[in-house]
């Protein structure tokens, strides 16, 4: 089978842009497999993800779309890397961060866990049997930032390119958040109607809803606030205690942060203002 | 087919409590068709709904439960009215109420709908074309309580056993849901994550929602707030504009309130603080 | 707002095929607005569904895509009419139907209702209250395709583009299907396990089925099987009779075909093979 | 937190039988935590599933349900072993094993899992990774039942409750499932409508469903035909290959595994006839 490309293109919408950039694709003999485009017409703001294959000369096909005068070179991704580097944060819960495991362990998560960070030993031998390096870091006893400087210092060692919080309970500072702006992707639980603060399914459980969900998203500086790349919900009913709840949405959170991360992953998602467009 | 009778009881918690009862319709010679129980250990409260058969005697067996010592008289329902009647207010839109009348028609709504009232002239000539006595009182110009006193008064001329808010856009006052507590019903847009306040439609897009919702419930104090009685989701993208969701949550809404609605008037729910039991 | 376009190819894939239609779109100073593509790898098939805008000379547009020398004539189609003409052909059950003539009196429908046709009379009091012609055409003592000559006969007063099937309750036969191909939509109940032959809601009871569900397709000459356009599904359990479910069933037969309507009269499905790609 | 009793009851139904048992609990000083019962009219059937509390003596209460004369000794159970002991069988696939792995190692899958048996190699690596044992037995130049005689050998060491079928892709002979009758759960690909044979998959996105199931069931002589415990769906689309279709059908294929078994191994499922009731 040939070699698969994508190219990733998001700019101003102008008159022509599809014909531009195929015709470019079109003179470089590189044959279109799938193409996706989506215009915000909000924002006039234009999105394209397109899947080809041929002999690519990638220098040149940048100059070309660069060419254009249409695009900025900061708006064209073209193959990032197919396996992203992730570190997996995670506190005490093991549902996410045991099915990310064993999707890992059988190359379905289109990323290298490089390593998972805890603030808690418990998980330590889950992932001691996938044979990953496992960073405990407790809070205990320190300031937020002091706590997160040593999670950072961590992270160094590994430069990774996305950051998966599979459950970390931690608030994070902004000055954590930034050098990964639109890197960090969490998984929360959520509620119709949505509940704040501590305890939700306490609270969800007493509001006695019929209805429990997730959300995937990405972080900004508001921890449970950046653009959602993915939901999905679980129905309940009277019978369930809010243990049962929060059981039953674990099943949820698992499955939703996994097709999250497969779609950011395979470089489906583009993010624009507080929205994301999923391809 | 022999008559079928419904016995609902709700009262503190108590050992022996299902045998009593049980003991009591067997006493009688009644046959239990279908029984649903259900205990919240967090209140210690009991929660019976029992369908019979037999050759009733309904004041005996009333007494007979009474004098079990166990059981307030107002905490026993037996036989409610088969039919509820009711009054329908609405606003502009016509999913909801349209999908109501279509099935009151063919007798599937276990109601009897008495009246529509609404504060705009819209929605006329589909009740016209049911045989449905129409008011229309306009908000215009009116206090808020002023405005509820002439809906009171057409309400009088009725008097409904439940009011279903069919997307009627008004705010409540205390004053005029406190005659009918626990007795109107709902239908609310929801969202994960929810959104309070004008146009949520719009802000759900403008988050990026990937579902939207809809959520049918007991009207209290707030309302938005009282007890939940159903709940579901429709899965939408970033293709959709905000009037696109609003569209497709229409669809969400009507056969929400119309489940809640079956739920209720079949006298499968019970309201029991901020939540509902539904058999 | 400027005038919206649609233009609908589908065609065998070749390089360069977005390219130059875009190409066309771009040199007749065509702005797309919306632009979905898809191509079947298994067929080497090429779908492409584009809203533009901008001062339209439809002869030139379809002659210079002609001119391409790749796209038969035949897989051009530009700017179907918007509202389509159909007559909606219905049995006894007043739930799909009811349905479609509320949307359709509030102008959701994207079509003109022209008429509805049934083979009893018990459906004539609900058309009647939207003032659309109602066509009782009994079968009873008729050969097949003598009752189905005279519903050809009744249709050919309207010439409808598409016929609906809601809720139709007769095997067509292949002469009746063969001038509609492609025109005729069914709803069908559908389960998992799925089964055949008559009373399938009591075969799904006796199965135990947890979920029941609902499918959307065009109608070749076998009457359940062309290709399906929406499907969903409802969760039931071992409380519900058969009957129970039939009940639940027609809340999803009807939101489902309403969805699978409003995606093919706005132009967002093409067939190919057995399979429908919605756009 | 006194200790929780289960008593499961099932045997044909008469009047006053609720009343009876519950009779005995309370002369028993036994007091009912949670009672669920249901009547599967159609075949005069009673079920009954009571969690208690209290002192329980055993033998005496079995006796006095015994002396009512309405229920056969076979047909009562009192406190079934908490934790089910079993045996998973599967072929190649993880996704099934592996989240049941997960699930045991923090002890949420009320079950001992004594082994895991298969007849390919490639799944052990896993296995050994909980420090379960695994048994290669593989099929290949071996009669059908001779494999089977393989198999039972292994499952004589562990004498298991149940089988759970974790995508264990061997037909079974009636003589293999007898003795386990009613003891194997097995997880089922599904679909709207059901495709039966091999690659249904591939059948399924040759008929371009839009939606794909999973159906977790007991086995009994028919490998895919037995009493369904839970099922559910994901939705698809035309974009998917079928490759992607089996893909997405995993997570939901091990997500109704795990609810099925779980309300199997708590004791909330009775089978009857082909169907069963889930409490």
């Amino acid at each position: 089978m040939e070699k698969r490309h994508v190219l990733l293109i998001d700019c101003p919408d102008k008159i022509g842009l599809v014909y531009r950039v195929t015709s470019i694709l079109f003179k470089n003999h590189l044959n279109i497999i799938r193409n996706d485009e989506f215009v915000d017409h909000q924002s006039n703001h234009f999105f394209m993800r397109t899947e080809f294959s041929g002999d690519l000369d990638a220098p040149k096909l940048i100059a070309d779309l660069e060419g254009l005068g249409d695009i900025d070179k900061g708006h064209i991704r073209l193959n990032p890397r197919k396996k992203k580097n992730i570190v997996i944060l995670a506190t005490k819960e093991h549902h996410c961060l045991g099915d990310l495991l064993i999707r890992y362990a059988y190359d379905e998560l289109d990323a290298n866990v490089l390593a998972v960070v805890s603030n808690h030993r418990i998980l330590q031998p889950l992932v001691a049997k996938f044979g990953i390096p496992f960073h405990y870091i407790s809070h205990v006893g320190l300031e937020r930032r002091a706590h997160e400087e040593m999670v950072e210092k961590a992270l160094a060692i590994y430069n990774p390119e996305f950051l998966v919080l599979a459950k970390y309970m931690r608030i994070l500072t902004p000055e954590f958040v930034r050098p990964y702006s639109n890197r960090i992707i969490n998984i929360h639980h959520s509620f119709l109607p949505a509940f704040i603060g501590a305890n939700p399914y306490k609270q969800a459980y007493d509001r006695g809803v019929k209805i429990i969900g997730a959300t995937a998203h990405f972080v900004n500086d508001d921890l449970d606030e950046g653009p959602i790349i993915h939901q999905d919900v679980i129905q309940v009913s009277h019978q369930m205690s809010a243990k049962d709840m929060a059981r039953a949405g674990r099943d949820g959170e698992k499955i939703v942060l996994a097709r999250a991360l497969k779609k950011v992953f395979q470089d489906r998602v583009f993010i624009h203002r507080n929205r994301t467009i999923v391809f």
